[in-house]
This record gives C-alpha cells, sequence and structure tokens, in this order.
C-alpha cells in the first residue's frame, strides 16, 4: 500500500506544479489499498481523503464491489449533533473545508461493522456523493420472531448469526469484535405486510435490566407483566438505545448532494443537517437491507434538517423501514433562563438533544417568543455571544429588549428559512410519522405515497418540550396518495394530516398559515383526515377520499374527518 | 457584579501601562461576588481566572468562609485522565498555560455540588494553592446502615437527606438539582472503627439493575442471593459507578504544590497527575467529612501519578477512607498491535481507562518490552508519531528495530522516572491497598503510620491487563509503623509488603530491583509481612515484628511471614 501511496502522490504532484493550476483530475482509492484492507479498508480510506485534502483533487472515486471498513483506525471526534446523542465518534469519510468534491461510488457497497459514522462534513462547500450502497455486518435494530407469549411473558427467536451473552441475567448482544448493542425499546412488525403491526404501541426495555432467560438456541424468554399479547410469528424490534452515528452528518456546509445512494443500516439517522444551505437527496433508498429478512433499516429518522437554508430538496427518494419519523425540518429554540440587563440574556438549551450546538452568532436576527403562544413578540440583532458551556449562553443584543421578555420565553434565529422540495418518494413501513414540516420558507410536497404508521404529514414546534421551531408560512400538498396511513400507534399523530405543536394558550394563537391540499387520494380505513389548531388560512379542495376497511380495520367515527381547533380562514371543498 | 468588575479591570489596567512590568499582586475573588453567587460562585469564578489569565496575576485571594460552586455555569471540556473515565467534564478552576501563580484559600471552604471537577490544571508551571477544604453537598459513595439481613436479601437505611426515585423498579439517587449518583458496588464498612469490615470483600450492584423495594422512610430492600450476612449497625457503601471528576487533575505541568488542602469529597481520584514533574502535596488531608458520620471520603484514589518525573513528594498527609488505593506512581504501556514495517509500529492502548493519553512524541526513548517476562530487550528514539484516534498510534522509530518485535510486546517511555518521597502520612481506613509504587526512580517511604486493609506497599505493573509500566530500582522502606494492616479483603494483596506484578512468565523475570526494608514495626494479626517475585536484591534489617490478636482474628501461617519465589541477592535479618 505504501509503495502504491508513494507512486500516486508523487504522480499527483507532478500536476501540482506551481503555476499550474488544473487539480489533480481524480484520486483513486483501489490505490491505496492492498491485501491488508479486505477486512478493514480505513488506513486506506485515511490515506486516500488525505491526500484529496492536500492536492485540492476534485473527486474521489471508489472502486466498486464491496469495501469493508472498521471503527478502530477511523477518525475520531466529540461530536454534538442536533437531535442525535453527543459522544466520542469514530468516522470513515471525515471531510473538513472541503469543496467543490465529488464522491463517485461505481456502485461500490461500504460494509461497515460497529459503530462507526460513514460520512461526516463540516464546512464543506458543494459536495456530491454518487452511487454508493452503505450497509453494516450487524444491525443496530436487533429483530426476533415471536415464537411463545403467556402471562408475564414472551419469547423472541432471534436469527443464528446474532451473538449474545448475559450480563447480571441481562441480555447483551455483541458481535465477533465483542462491540455490543444495546437496546432501549420494543416493537412489533406485522411479518407479512413488513410494518408496524396494526394500532401496536412501544414498549420500553433496556439492556441493563432486561431480565431474560435463554430458553433454546438463540431463543429468549422475557419476563413482562406489561406485555404478553404480541402475535406469534410476528417480528419484535429491539430499537437502538443511542443516536450516535448518522450514516451522513453535514455541519455548517452549503451545496450538497446525493444521488442513488442506497442506506440499508446505520445506528442514528440517514441525513441529519444543521446550519446548511441547499441540499439535494435525488433516488435516495433507505429500505431494510434487500433479501433479507429484516423489517428495520436504520435506527432513527431517514432524514432530519435543523435550522437550514436555501433548498432542501428530496426526490424521487424511498424512505422505508426507518425506526422514526421520514424527514424533519424545524429551527431551534434556546430558552430564556435569565434576563442579566436590559440587553443581554442568559439563554439555556432545555432539549439535551441540542446541548453542544452553538448556531448564535453575532450580526444575527434573533426573534423573541412567548412559549405560552408560541408567537414571536420582538426581533433583535445579536451583538455578542458567549457560550459557557454545551448547555447556557450569555448573549448581548444591539438594542435594549423590550420589557415583556422573561424566564422562560424563547429565542430563535429569524434571518431565513429553506425553500422545501419532496417529490416522488414513498414514504412508509416505518415507525411513527410520515413529514415533520417547520420550515417557514416555500414548501411543496407532490407526488409521494404514503403509508405511515401515524401521521403523514405533521406541523409541530414547541418551546417548552422538544424546543423546536416551526410555524409554517407556506405548505402546498398536492397529487399524493395517502395510502392506508394511521395503522400504528395512538401516539404518533391525531389525523394524517396534523397539527401537533405544543402550545399551552391556543385561543388567539396562529402560530401556522397558509397550508393548501389539493388533488391528493386519501385511500384507507382511517376516517381521520385532518386535524388542526392554531392554523391562519388552510385549503382543501379537489382530493379524493375513499375509505375502505379491505386491508385494516376501520377506525374512527365519520364526524373526526375534519377537525379544526382555534383557526382562521378554512376552505373544505370535498 | 459587573460594576464591581470593571472597576477592578481598570485598577489591574494601571497595572499593565505598556513599560510597566510589575505583574498585579492579586485578584481577589470576593470583588467578582454579588449577591447572586451565593448559591453559584462560577460566573465569579469565571471571571476572576479569566482576569488572572489575562493580567497575568500572580495570585487568586479566596474569600475564606463557604463559596459554593455548580457546574452549570462552570467550564467544559471533554477530556481523557489517565486511569479516570473519559467524558464531557464541568470544571470550575480551569487552568490553561499558567504560570508561577497560586492560589491563596484563607481557610475557605469551597462547597460543590453535583458532578463537577474543582481544578484542572493543563501546561502550567509553577502552580501553589493553599489552605482549601474541598467538600461536596452530596457524596459520590452513598452509604446506607444495615438494618436487617436474611436469605436473599439485606436492608439498608440511609440518611434522611437523601434524595431517591425508582426506575424500572431500580433504586435511583439524585439531588434537589436533580443529578443522579450512580453506583456499581457494594463494600461492608465497620461502623465503630470506620474501616473496611473484617475480611469482607468487594460485589457488585448497579443502578440499572438494582430491583430494590421502599420498605420504610428511607429504608431499602435489596433482593441479592450472595450477599446476606452483612452485620447489622454496619455501613453498606455503594460506590459510585464512574470516575469523572478528579479534585486536582495536572496534565503536562511542571511545579505543583498543595498545603494545607482539606478533600472531604469528589467523584474520582484526590490528585491525578500525568506527564508531570515536580509536585508536592504537604499536609494534604483526605478524609471523609468531620463531624459526619460518613466513613468514606473521595470515591477513588487519593493520589495517582503516570508518567511523571522530577520528584513527587508526600509530606505529613492524611489519606483516610477513600474508595481505593492511597498512591499509585507508574507509567504507561502500550501494545505493539502490528509490526507495519522494520522501523515502524501501530501501538494500542489495551486499558481503555489509558484510551486518549498521547504521551509519545518525537526525540523520545521507548523500551520495547516482552510482556511475557515484563523485561526491556531494547531502547529506540521515536522520530514520528500519528495518533489515529484514542486508542491506535503509529510510530516511525529513528533506526531500525530488533528481530524479536512482535505483537502483543508492549512499549512505554524509558526517558526518566520521579523520586519519590512519602513522609509522615497517615494511610488507612480506606478500600484496597496503601501505596503502589512503580517509578525507577529513587524512592523513599518513610515515618509514615499504615493501617490498610489490603497490602500497605504494592509493587505492581503488567502488559497484559492494567498496562502498567513499573520495575522499581531502588526502593527505601523505613521507620514506618504497618498497623494491623491486611484486615480486608483476601484479594487486596499477598502480605503487607508484596509483588503483585503480572508476569506470566517468572523464572529469570527480574523485575523488580533493590528493595531495601529497615527499621519498620509491623504490628498485627496476619502472619503475612513479605510476599516478593522477580525481585533482584532485597534487604530486610532492624524491623520489629509483633504479632498480636488483640484487635482482630489472628490469619495466615508463622510460614507464611516470609515468601520468596523467583528472587535474587535476598537478605533478611529478623
Amino acid at each position: 500500500m505504501r509503495i502504491l501511496e508513494t507512486i500516486l502522490s508523487a504522480a499527483l504532484a507532478v500536476v501540482l506544479l506551481p503555476g499550474c493550476s488544473s487539480s489533480p483530475a481524480a484520486v483513486y482509492l483501489k490505490d491505496y489499498m492492498d491485501e491488508s484492507c479486505s477486512e478493514d479498508a480505513m488506513p486506506a480510506i485515511r490515506a486516500a481523503l488525505e491526500d484529496c485534502a492536500r492536492l485540492k483533487a476534485s473527486k474521489l472515486v471508489l472502486p466498486g464491489d464491496t469495501v469493508r471498513v472498521k471503527p478502530a483506525r477511523a477518525f475520531e471526534e466529540y461530536q454534538y449533533i442536533s437531535n442525535n446523542d453527543p459522544s466520542m465518534k469514530r468516522i470513515a469519510f471525515q471531510m473538513k473545508g472541503m469543496k467543490d468534491f465529488s464522491i463517485e461510488g461505481n456502485g461500490t457497497t461500504l460494509l461497515f461493522s460497529g459503530h462507526i459514522s460513514p460520512f461526516n462534513l463540516e464546512s464543506c462547500e458543494n459536495i456530491s456523493i454518487k452511487d454508493i450502497t452503505i450497509d453494516f455486518t450487524r444491525a443496530f435494530v436487533s429483530e426476533g420472531v415471536v415464537t411463545a407469549t403467556g402471562k408475564g411473558f414472551f419469547e423472541l427467536q432471534f436469527p443464528d448469526h446474532y451473538e449474545t451473552t448475559f450480563r447480571e441475567g441481562n441480555l447483551v448482544f455483541r458481535d465477533s469484535d465483542r462491540e455490543t448493542y444495546p437496546y432501549s425499546s420494543l416493537l412489533e412488525f406485522d411479518s407479512v405486510r413488513k410494518e408496524v403491526a396494526y394500532h401496536v404501541h412501544d414498549y420500553w426495555i433496556w439492556t441493563e435490566s432486561s431480565q431474560a432467560k435463554e430458553v433454546g438456541p438463540g431463543r429468549y424468554r422475557f419476563y413482562r407483566d406489561d406485555y404478553g399479547d404480541a402475535t406469534v410469528g410476528n417480528v419484535m424490534a429491539l430499537g437502538a438505545s443511542t443516536r450516535n452515528n448518522p450514516a451522513f452528518t453535514l455541519l455548517d456546509c452549503d451545496g450538497f448532494s446525493l444521488t442513488d445512494v442506497r442506506l440499508y443500516n446505520c445506528c442514528g439517522m440517514g441525513v441529519i443537517a444543521q446550519s446548511s444551505k441547499d441540499i439535494e437527496l435525488l433516488r435516495m433508498d433507505v429500505e431494510p437491507t434487500p433479501g433479507s429478512d429484516r423489517v428495520i433499516s436504520i435506527s432513527a429518522d431517514a432524514t432530519h434538517f435543523v435550522n437550514c437554508k436555501g433548498y432542501i430538496r428530496m426526490i424521487d427518494c424511498v424512505f422505508k423501514g426507518q425506526k422514526d419519523d421520514a424527514t424533519n425540518v424545524h429551527g431551534w429554540y434556546m430558552a430564556v433562563e435569565k434576563v442579566l440587563s436590559k440587553d443581554k440574556l442568559l439563554l439555556r438549551w432545555k432539549n439535551s438533544g441540542q446541548y453542544g450546538v452553538r448556531f448564535i452568532k453575532p450580526g444575527m436576527t434573533l426573534e423573541l417568543v412567548d412559549s405560552q403562544t408560541m408567537e414571536s413578540y420582538s426581533r433583535k440583532e445579536v451583538k455578542e455571544v458567549e457560550y459557557l458551556n454545551s448547555e447556557y449562553a450569555e448573549v448581548v443584543f444591539s438594542e435594549s429588549l423590550p420589557g415583556e421578555v422573561k424566564e422562560g420565553d424563547v429565542v430563535a434565529e429569524d434571518d431565513g428559512y429553506p425553500d422545501v422540495l419532496i417529490s416522488g418518494c414513498y414514504i412508509g413501513n416505518n415507525r411513527a410519522r410520515g413529514l415533520l414540516i417547520g420550515s417557514r420558507g416555500k414548501v411543496v410536497i407532490e407526488k409521494n405515497t404514503f403509508h405511515s404508521p401515524g401521521t403523514a404529514i405533521l406541523f409541530e414546534g414547541d418551546g417548552r418540550y422538544w424546543y423546536e421551531q416551526s410555524g409554517v408560512r407556506d405548505v402546498t400538498i398536492r397529487d399524493n396518495v395517502f395510502d392506508n396511513c394511521m395503522y400504528g400507534s395512538s401516539t404518533w399523530g391525531s389525523a394524517v394530516i396534523a397539527v401537533g405543536s405544543g402550545i399551552p394558550d391556543r385561543e388567539h394563537s396562529r402560530y401556522h398559515k397558509n397550508i393548501l391540499v389539493e388533488n391528493n387520494v386519501f385511500r384507507g380505513f382511517d376516517n381521520r383526515i385532518l386535524n388542526l389548531y392554531c392554523v391562519d388560512g388552510f385549503t382543501f379542495r379537489g382530493n379524493k377520499i375513499e375509505f375502505s376497511d379491505a386491508d385494516y380495520p376501520a377506525f374512527g367515527k365519520p364526524e373526526d374527518r375534519f377537525i379544526f381547533k382555534n383557526c382562521d380562514n378554512i376552505k373544505v371543498e370535498e
């Protein structure tokens, strides 16, 4: 490997002679790989990426076939990533400050083992990644088939290749490298339909206290008073207890595209982008490993966008089987912990999933928001900011704050929001909801098929629990098919299209504005189509509603179809 | 506070006019404190320390009385500290790159709450800290009195001020700020003697699976098949499951002294110094909070020195009640994971408590060691080092390595070792051992009183488990009193003075050299005075052995008194 590397470096160096402005055309990963990479290509990836950065290469070309990657010799960094768990992370493709660069996959399967983040991009510009498959040798959500149930217990049969051990009577999953795969939840899936079983809900179970017993090879009995009615033959998914390693992390990036990327597994979200701009996912497929028996793909949301700008486009994608929502687009609220002076606030992150995010910068405009109504009452410019630690920040404003500012209010950036286009996608068979839409930019959701176990399109946002900024201004939902949604847990939404914002005082609040729902097909067994509150401006027209209990037992009453509370300017044409 | 700060800053600025070389005499913490600091002085400490650094003050003067400090607004940093747990830490007195600086305590009690490291020093020179008391509002080792035992259970009564809650049937300790205090071990203490109960040993219990039940106010029943014979009235200590926040951390420091420091509590070691030089602890008292019923002081070793140089002095100190050894002085071994070429090794940390330590530097001499014998077979100079992550490093040497280098060998720095003086100290009533001595410098241990539950002076070191470099060369143990040692667990050592090194192949290995034991008094119930192996040069003379079963039941046989195996040049004069 070293010899090849030396030859290559020399070759590239020729292209970069002083006065020569042309970039090397490409760096080829295969030139860095020797037979020692067959079990772990990480040393080759490190060397190739370091050369790409050093030589300002325009692209890295992957070799096709399968490339195995392990965390042992990977890059490492402690990261706070919004809506994921902070931790010291191993990272495979670590990209910082790169610009005008692409990774050409040539159909390569990157087959990872263990806890590692496939791609991490920070302060990058104009990056594209094409034609790769990402999978892991050991899944992060453990799936077992229900073999028996009874009073106070159930039994699960896990696949032959699952390695297990017991600690203090608790069942621990691990792999051949002795990495462990901790779990914290339990959810039943219909093994024929490959989707959440009808109207089941989440249970919680922890590796540290599972108190299971082995009752046969790969078969374990779990003693639970609260869970004895699972269907024999169904699949029970033991959900990962951490979200440590997203497949693609974008921090402060400008210009990013994924094209023809297939993602079958990872320990966290598929794409998490924060404070980033202009993102396109074209034909990205998130789904359980094809050819396997699995019902779950990745262990958290397929995509998640926080405080982004410019455009977010998801076109002709598949978001299937992920262990949480297909997407969530929102901003951040920090809470006012203390008014330090007339122009200075002590702010605090109240949702630990946001710790460590440092988005406030001098010159930025913040809105001040009453967390009872979620209505904004003032906009002020930041003069200085000092982050005390991952939880607290002191912010000085350019002018005096209004007298009404008080502890418990929240602040968010109010300088621009992303335009969102979600078109031609399949969204379903996952846990929870479809799309959580919280951008104040122009949002178009069109030509998608939804088969969501909960709400298909949800308008969230609150300043008391998740602390996520929302409040849509311009949403068009058109030409979609909503196919038998709402078959999952009752806690995953109140209707196919719904508001779920945490607004304690709703009477005068109109947090969301201007939502158009037209020319869609709502097909299914559940009467609950719309459930909205605190909306000003909503139009429902040209939609087709096809009630059918052919596939699922009918649910809800006809009068539940359209529910509006504390709304203005509602137009419904059936 | 801000007004005072402004006045002070202006005053100090006057002293630092260009051309004026005199340092300001002092920064006074009281000038930064207002009434808002009565619950948490952290904002004042931050402001004062920032001024000390900015203005190059020669000292920070504390105000006397009690100063309360909480983690909320403390400094924060992810730290790898040897023999402690890596984590994102909150830090109170964060000192980096400071020089010729002292903190004058004036008897101040720094009363902390929650998980916070009191003092962290990195790359500092000539720092002294005097006359302070460190305590915490809530201890990290939870102590309960045994109220009942029986077949498969025991009951503990905890103090009234302990706040508890249950999670999934497991007992969780927390404080009024909702911080939790996780535990992982159980050890019985004699409540009259205030020491580990006679010949008990450690049990393991986890917050996550304690499965306890409340049976009265503050009284809990723990169901355990393996622990039903505790003595009613004794104290059961539930040990902290993490070592996150040492009281004093020294990283790459040169010149440090503590004088008249009283340390009653912290979540980790008392003093941990790594890659540091010239350290003196004068009249440092580690003990359970005086006036309390507590038997435990801090939750881990009182002191711990790794890869240090120059001198380490501990004079007239008390190391009492800590939940682990009084001190441990050793180096680090990294393991050879792979021989990459004739002059290049892939090294790996094999003990996770050493992860993240980056001690190897170009120009350093490393010894190469056979981990079967622990004997060094070569010394080579480092040319280049690249740390891949917290676990792996690639090291290039200035010349070819000997042909015998192989996977599983270990390497350590071999450039100089600290001279150690431990004099006039009281060492006892803790868990485990007294002094673990692994320096190859001149070591003098004199005029101390030991009342250690295990071995009083232990020579450790191994390349297969803890990966700690030892191999003493010059140790004098004189004029000490060993008072009834060895009353604790049989796993804490084989004799009052013992070798405990992990040496698989002992026949020809002489890992330790030149140990003199003279003019000491060995008083007590246990026949086992010496148990040594792999030592070349040992003299025992002028000592007084007073066997007595007045205080504890006699233990061991007379022939166990002096045990030597695989040793050379042994002289014993009884």
